[in-house]
């Protein structure tokens, strides 16, 4: 297996809008390895609400001020997609039990196709337990306040949108 | 946060169609509080297969004999609706895990937006654990007899559906 | 079904000792019913850190600003209780999936025994989600400062017994 | 109910495709009873990748080998074709949580319409806890290798899907 | 892999004392399979309330009328004991969640000791989800009612106990 | 928040004994961090089968050809330690349901006494999701083999006590 002293974490995600329960999990991660890249997925089942460069500039302004944090795309299978950036190491955000099963699933398949990724679980903040994109895009189509869930340059751009 | 002794409560949902579960939940909520608002959620991201006009008759012919009981419609979200007919309190079914899991995001999704409303959580019985509207508009569409988990006003109404 | 205007609410417990996740459900309760009856289990499996009446001053301490809350003891079963307050109404708080089960096959149980007791269920702040009694005794007997999870009253009593 | 020497079980599913989990289960399911009937549901809510005859000679392809083991398919509910066949015993794989609950709706579900049949709930190996037919359909999607799921004559059926 | 027409099914637990839920387990057990033996474990971690003789004469007493079923003892791993007596079924019941884990860990555990014996689990009525012999117990002790859960026979036996 | 380049995790544990899923989880932490201290406890509830001394004396016989791994002993808050020891960093293993909640639970309680510490979940292959140290105890208690759960040291030990 590989091992070596710059460790690279991927964050990959659909980040459709990026909310500041990732954002919270980015904070994390970005003090427990070398550096962390948010990987946004271009090849999604469902159409998203923004397009790939629109979410990537969200990602952006988000993590401006985080030194260690890039923003990138792939597509295809994320342990691709990490040993292309020479990552060994996968972090996803663990809410709640339904996210725990899916996670799980997903990472003990990832880990049958590829031996050498390692995947890393952490927990966001208890306040973002409830917190997803599909929950924010729901509650912004209600005409709902969003404000306390994404920055304001999401809520800005989710707006636009509806 | 308000109080007052005119204890209104709202259970919202979809009731595509109102099913025997339902109902229990209705007749429990009714007993704890002066009145309860069963209302239907006119904007789904799905398409119904009932109408709202018709399921609110299909509501309204299952709690005739309940004097404390209301049937009404809403749109956008349930706890702006609460406010509006000036309810604190919000009735919601527990029947299994991924309901729990989902109810509690839900709820504390709402108290993030209000912290005035409350959320009360009642168990129906345990007949009715494995019962919903998907399930019962599953087993009809396969030509299973479903007399057993509606009432005879909603089973007709459902075979001049499908 | 018993059903009054008068509705008091019996929140059942040992309260080994009181915690500020208890305090949060006790007073989301004292909104929704008429009174509300804390009320100290004294016939426990195991032997509490606290006398009954270690326990029940504890609790007296924290509600005592709270109108509608009294605080009383019981041995036997919870519902069998309620009958002889005249209540039909049980609260109970809801924090993670193994609260969950145990909840509802108390509650199923209870329902068994005595189909006129309603137990309700209500979710603590999102901030007590990881808070129980035993956790707090545990944290304590390891030094660990509790002050976040409990009162300064019942902090002092704590330190008083380690 | 209905009790005779000759057992046998109905192992209803979508199988679209067949995975090695599946062929674990039908492994399994006949060494209990007398005969397994693998039967593929013909109406299925989503478009399957594979028609019915497609779906149905992959599965034939696999249990081959495995001498009191069948493959029908099915429309309308499991049951009812249960009924058809002097069947009364369901065979359901459980992976996980999430698995345990739909199953278990579905098998009292079932249960309620008609008491005569029993659901039998087995446990694949450990090995392929993660395995789903849709997630090996996704994985093939994006160009992932998926040898270690399916037999190669369904691996190959897969590639000239994709 | 063994495989026989002669199909013996061990139901093994601690039966202390045998509840509805558990009969009921058993009379559908004894529906699938040849023959059942109900087996008690006799080296248990906590000390009984009812002595090895007292538990088997209780579940004697409920399963006197179902043609298939035996009762038997065990010390030592279940698995043991089914190869001791040529089966190679175990049957667990299932109820809820907690159960689901701790019956998949122990029959993951037990596969891996001998893989020719297969866990068979089944799903109590809906009416038992909520029952299990410490509950009963319990409720025994703080003077409940305990008939709608035991046989008459094991009631009597309960009260003499306490 | 502290941060640096030697990132030093800490793996607390009872470790009564070590079995090859904690072993599994040591060599992924391994690969992730500069280094890692597989700590004791030693203030337990429940007396251990093994004392302090053998408990560290089968772990370093485990770890010993894994470079940055070294073996520790801590009594009081795993939190605590931590600081002593400079890292900021806690691994704990996930195998199922009830590992995810306690687990969680376990990190909240830590985040709120020290924010500095980040818990980091790794899961363990999916051969050793049911395997604890109890179980082995429980099976070794009943007489069965344990050669494949843990390492051959410990099985001569455990055969030396049982």
């Amino acid at each position: 297996m590989k091992k070596n002293n710059d460790r690279i974490a991927i964050y990959p995600g659909t980040f459709d809008p990026i909310t500041d329960g990732h954002l919270d999990i980015i904070k994390r991660a970005s003090k427990l390895f070398s550096s962390v890249i948010v990987s946004v997925a271009t090849n999604m089942k469902k159409k998203p609400m923004f397009s790939t460069t629109e979410r990537v500039k969200m990602i952006k302004e988000s993590v401006q001020n985080i030194k260690n944090v890039s923003v990138d795309t792939f597509s295809g299978l994320s342990i691709d997609y990490c040993n292309k950036k020479n990552s060994y190491i996968l972090i996803r955000g663990l809410r709640a039990i339904s996210d725990f099963e899916n996670e799980f699933q997903m990472a003990l398949m990832n880990r049958k196709i590829d031996n050498n990724i390692e995947t890393v679980f952490l927990m966001p903040s208890e306040e973002y337990t409830y917190l997803s994109s599909s929950l924010v895009k729901e509650i912004a189509s209600l005409n709902g306040d969003i404000s306390n869930f994404v920055s304001n340059y999401v809520n800005k751009k989710m707006k636009e949108k509806t």
